[in-house]
């Protein structure tokens, strides 16, 4: 929290990151530097129009005193058509089709733009993290899902719809369970949390009673279906051996789909985050390990770094849409 | 061939399309109507600067009288760096870090842009084809190999490297062979020519003797090593059983492969060209049920739709470079 004395009106910019539990609104500056934040409870349940309330309740919050501000960006769950605004659905909010920018802008009287939340983290991160400086970043966030969004050239991979860089829903295994979505073998079957808990618990099953398993049963108090993607990081980090050999095979998997992100959208960088990446270096190498093995020669020196904005990135990629104007998404529709 | 007395000059563009066995040259408008054509061979055992003479010979012979053209567009074999004009390799033309760009660009004393083939086909495919009036197209050719071009927001994904777009590469099956380039399960080794002829030929030898594999063998001239994907159109077009069931597994993994794109790049349409998709409707209807049934909602009406500029793809797709013209091309290097 910082002296707004020093910030020109038109400099500023609020930020929300809507939630499913919480509703979180920040001010910003055009460098994403955070001056004045607050948060409050979703209460999705409450419907649609109390939520939408509560947002611009939360905004009025960190207005500066006269108001002006350049817009409000804002960071939504679910499927998001950031052209016309429309939140197709948010499970966690009970939301269809829900006409997020335009009900927030009749309420605040302010330009509002909006975005999926794995889009506008990828931005934050590109324009205020750990991408900064880079035009083409790959961002993957690996935590009870999969989120990922592209910047090239400086701009988000949007696609027709605004729904494109949907890499937890890429086959990497054609023959594969349809876990995710109906789709086989789907990435996020694998690498976010709960695919790495089945694959674990599924390994304790098929060993019990061998002393590998009994570190990490232990660590999920004796019960096998409590095994989660935690445990198995504590354990491998203790040199657990079946917890090691479980980071190997999801590090094998995630690397391969990192190279598909690779040698589809030519980054200079990958950056990554979520729950999962706190497993640390014992997964982070050995994914770096794999993306050098199995990448194309020109890509094989391409850094894979931890995301640097921590819960903050949705906020500073919202405030990033005003930060650096993308007229595309006040567009009614392209060209 | 029309009358070249209607074309003001600043709107005449040459385009090249350099393969290894042909180099074609064409006289084009802005909207994609080739004027003049020339062909010699590219005989590219005589080494880059034969090539390169020849190049500039072809594009002289078609350059209108006076030699007023906005430039000369080129596509290329082999992954290339758009930005820099330098082709990194191309096995068929026996080329390694190539400057084809400036080479050029100096033997003729005029604008030159160079491209990689896929990709300036599918911008060929979006200007002038199969794709036109829509802003975001994937393009996939499916022949000896997989190329893929895509467009969005009506201009070329190109990465920071101008390498993007590799979807031959993309794992489709972690678990499986290394058939292309050490990445496992990689989508052309299963749904180009040789992959779909090796999957033939395993059947047919895990089927001799039964009447199922007779058709295919027959085809194939008795030698099951010769079994080749067009004898596996041409079975299925005659409704032979396991050419059927070939072609549908074929079809399967293609539509998943398609599905990957569409989640990932969010086209309105997506064009398909190439050698194997002679097979026809028995194959391109069994790849959009794939794509309809697995595909995220916003996704299952998207077209899937064949090619319309044939082998003019690669020249057409050239004379875009100049016929709207995309600066990043002409940048020593990106933002």
């Amino acid at each position: 929290m910082s002296n707004l004395h020093d910030h020109d009106a038109t400099t500023l910019i609020a930020a929300v990151d809507l939630g499913g539990t919480n509703i979180r609104a920040a001010l910003c500056d055009a460098n994403g530097h955070i001056l004045k934040r607050t948060r409050q409870l979703t209460r999705p349940a409450e419907g649609a129009e109390a939520v939408l309330n509560r947002i611009a309740e939360s905004v009025h919050a960190v207005l500066p005193a006269g108001g002006a501000v350049r817009g409000v960006g804002v960071a939504s769950p679910g499927p998001i058509n950031p052209y016309s605004g429309v939140v197709l659905y948010a499970a966690n909010l009970f939301w269809k089709d829900v006409p997020l920018r335009d009900s927030l802008g009749q309420r605040l009287r302010l330009p509002v733009r909006v975005g999926n939340d794995a889009n506008l983290a990828a931005l934050g991160e590109q324009r205020f993290g750990a991408g900064r400086g880079h035009a083409n970043i790959v961002f993957v966030t690996l935590s009870t899902g999969v989120g990922c969004g592209v910047i090239l050239n400086n701009q988000l991979v949007l696609g027709a719809r605004g729904l494109a860089t949907e890499a937890g829903h890429m086959t990497v295994n054609v023959d594969g369970p349809p876990i995710i979505s109906g789709v086989p073998g789907a990435f996020e079957g694998y690498v976010a949390g709960p695919g790495i808990a089945k694959m674990a618990q599924a390994r304790v099953r098929a060993t019990t009673g061998s002393p590998t398993s009994a570190k990490l049963l232990g660590l999920a108090g004796g019960d096998i279906t409590q095994i989660s993607a935690k445990n198995v990081g504590e354990a491998a980090q203790q040199g657990d051996a079946l917890a090691l050999e479980i980071v190997r095979e999801v590090a094998r998997i995630t690397g391969l789909g990192f190279v598909n992100l690779l040698h589809l959208f030519d980054p200079e960088i990958v950056v990554v985050g979520g729950s999962v990446t706190l497993m640390g270096d014992v997964l982070l190498d050995a994914i770096r390990e794999n993306m050098r093995h199995y990448a194309m020669a020109p890509y094989k020196d391409v850094p894979l770094v931890l995301a640097a904005l921590g819960d903050d990135c949705g906020l500073l990629g919202a405030a990033a849409l005003f930060a650096d104007v993308d007229q595309r998404l006040d567009e009614p529709k392209l060209l």
